[in-house]
């Protein structure tokens, strides 16, 4: 499809890539020193600071970029011109906060490489999500230009500094410089491995719905021993909701919620069964043993490609030590919903009210809060890079790549698709015991090693095409 | 059936009431002034005080009484002999705590007497709990004393100094005391008016029974987007045994619950129905309007005679500003039940949890901390002191008393019929807007004057019998 821009092999850009590890490895640490917490506006210079470090990085390999301004923290972009496919690569440079401070065995802004019993981590906040994701597509493109003096295609950088804080200001960047950030596939590497020897591309992404809802009674608290009996108890009317929102078998009641939602592909629930996913150690790490959603579906479908409905928090009367009998004058909860396919975000809340008010027994009113909602994302994995990224993946790593569905909701992939028109194809190397948003965040050098190898390939795998 | 005693009448009683009420005032802003919360260490010291104040108190009335030592805070116990029934009058000298302080327009502890649309009222922590109820029989007893020369009859004064704080010492020194205590009768004074010019005898009150359960179900928070869908929410677990603690008519569904209720009998039913309850004026100064509990009962039977489950906290996951995508580890609730007639406790704790049990999916466990129990009462009516103490309050206040059960839970009831075989008899002089255990508590200065005169006609009543 596209010209054979690289005659010079592989295997020296990934000696060179082995050789330049503990360069590669400094340059990471001094990343991650800078306290990137786009959440805190405290922390605003400290956001500037990683954006400048980041234009004068990509300089180093030869990438025109500049700190761009939005109303928040500033974008990274960068472009390189090149013969053959157009590629944007999408990263983040912002963290989360650190707190509970307390619980980390160290500063989180003065990384270490530790060695462990399943070997050498990179600790400190944003190791993993995603200053060392964002890190191994750029020292990727680093070696690449050091081997064969220009970089492997034409090549657009794009990294926000708000995704840890919702990032408000990426959609109206988008829409504004749309012609500026067209390509003709986005990476993102903000993802994890399948297992911790097997590397995915993501095939699908969930939306998320977030709803507050706060079911009011009386005007005030009222004494049990007084109203207890006679008057209303939000409590009551707010469980009587939850507790109707699921059936026996699991499935969610709220009307019209599986419009939409497409039966898994024959080929894709074929490889999925060929992960031969070990549930039972997935769930027995946090203790559990049954999988506990839609009863006639597999636990891969439960998180990968099913929606969900869950109560995320829920708060009324008294709730400190001891025991207090108050009827309490109002209730809430925090519910949100995974989407998946084609569900309409903007149906659900809708239904999802009107079953609400159903419930409303008299003299109860409700309050909503809507927080944000995202469709579901399926990927376009016949466009020819998720082939090519597959064998390259293969070829890297001790086990053959997945195609694997994402529980989580990413929204970037939609923007990249609806605003630009342009697939995305997440691959990330991320593992499950990485702590990420936690306290002693890592990332396994391995996962560094292989990160950076893997993008060479698959830039090779892309060219070379 | 006891001798009369007192040849003088009770007019001049009366007259000396009315002419001494600033005096008694006085006294009482005394009294009030004395921080005497006793579920906070920090004001020991002052608890004692107060239970000084009282001991000097009943001295000035010729009195004998003493503060008797507990593992916590003093008792007051004073006797006078005389002629007659032995009558016990037990009220309590302590208070809530304050806070909120910023709620209160003054000091809490420099009681003021203030103007008010509906007639002057004594502001300030402790002036209706139970402060100035107590000193509606010492300043009836003073009256008494200084126009007899004696009191009425073989008085026993029993002040507790720990009733907001749960009576840890009250049974141990009932039943260390016991001999001492026994009377004819135990009057009490820290309950209510039926309505504001009818004054109450309780005829019943609802027994409590406190429960805290925890669902458990992953070993740790859980992110939604990784495990939303294949592991249990233990919120969904919890909600789903809320809302199946009552039927749609509102009826709880512990088995064996409604074990031991009786039917109200005919004559008290009848008695209630001629109160003519206004339960759409008691509803509506909470913006309720209609009665939610058993449908097939009155709502005076709702709070008085039946019995109820009330779920009075809650929480779960996270409760604070914005949304948390998170699958909570355990989720927690506080529920209590109000219990009536032979209700028993510790069966009703016994099947509820065995209920909760048989609601526990795989993987969920639950913890349970009770949170203390006791039985309904029913006070024995039949005791001529309920005739005559009908009769003498009728006399006093604009509108007949009514024989009125009681929504709340004062344990002390049981104890004295249990402990020492002694009925108790409850009126109080209390009114709905008294704001008691909350900021701005007041009495009304009505209730504290014709409290002290109705104290002295039922004297009158039971010694002239």
């Amino acid at each position: 499809m596209f010209p054979k821009v690289n005659p010079m092999t592989l295997e020296n850009v990934l000696s060179r890539i082995d050789a330049e590890m503990p360069a590669a490895t400094d340059r990471l640490l001094d990343l991650l020193r800078i306290q990137s917490i786009s959440t805190d506006p405290a922390y605003k210079a400290e956001c500037d600071r990683a954006a400048d470090w980041l234009v004068a990085d990509l300089a180093s390999i030869g990438v025109q970029a500049a700190k761009r301004a939005t109303p928040g923290h500033p974008m990274v972009v960068g472009h390189v011109d090149g013969d053959g496919p157009h590629v944007l690569f999408y990263g983040h440079y912002d963290v989360q906060p650190v707190d509970p401070l307390d619980l980390w065995d160290n500063d989180p802004f003065d990384p270490q490489i530790e060695e462990t019993p399943n070997g050498a981590v990179i600790r400190g906040r944003g190791s993993s999500d995603d200053k060392g994701q964002l890190m191994t597509f750029v020292e990727a493109c680093r070696a690449w230009k050091a081997e064969h003096g220009s970089l492997p295609c034409k090549i657009t950088f794009f990294f926000e500094g708000e995704e840890e804080s919702g990032s408000p200001s990426l959609v109206p960047f988008m829409e504004e410089n749309a012609e500026e950030l067209k390509s003709d596939i986005a990476l993102i590497c903000d993802t994890g491995l399948f297992q911790s020897k097997t590397p995915a591309i993501i095939t699908s992404l969930r939306g998320l719905l977030g709803e507050e809802i706060t079911i009011k009674a009386a005007n005030k608290d009222l004494h049990s021993g007084m109203f207890g009996g006679v008057a209303m108890n939000p409590i009551r009317v707010l469980t009587k909701i939850i507790a109707g929102l699921h059936d026996e078998s699991g499935r969610v009641t709220v009307p019209g919620f599986y419009d939409g939602v497409p039966e898994l592909p024959e080929d894709l629930a074929a490889q999925w069964q060929a992960l031969a996913f070990d549930h039972a150690a997935f769930l027995g790490d946090v203790d559990l043993s049954v999988p506990a959603g839609e009863q006639d579906r597999t636990p891969l479908e439960m998180i990968w490609s099913r929606p969900t409905c869950e109560v995320n928090g829920i708060t009324g009367g008294y709730t400190g030590e001891g025991f207090k009998t108050v009827l309490p004058a109002q209730a809430s909860a925090k519910i949100s919903f995974r989407l998946v396919g084609d569900q309409d975000p903007h149906k659900i809340r809708e239904n999802f009210r009107a079953y609400v008010e159903s419930c409303l027994p008299a003299d109860c009113t409700v309050d909503y809060k809507g927080h944000g909602n995202s469709r579901g994302s399926v990927m376009a994995t016949d466009h020819p890079a998720f082939e090519q990224a597959r064998v390259a993946l293969s070829d890297e790593w001790p086990e053959a790549a997945a195609f694997a569905g994402c529980g989580g909701s990413i929204p970037i992939a939609g923007h990249f698709k609806k605003i630009l028109g342009t697939d995305a194809m997440l691959i990330g190397f991320a593992k499950d015991d990485d702590q990420i948003h936690s306290p002693n965040e890592k990332y396994d050098v391995e996962s560094f090693h292989k990160g950076i190898r893997s993008w060479a390939r698959i830039l090779d795998a892309m060219t070379r095409a």
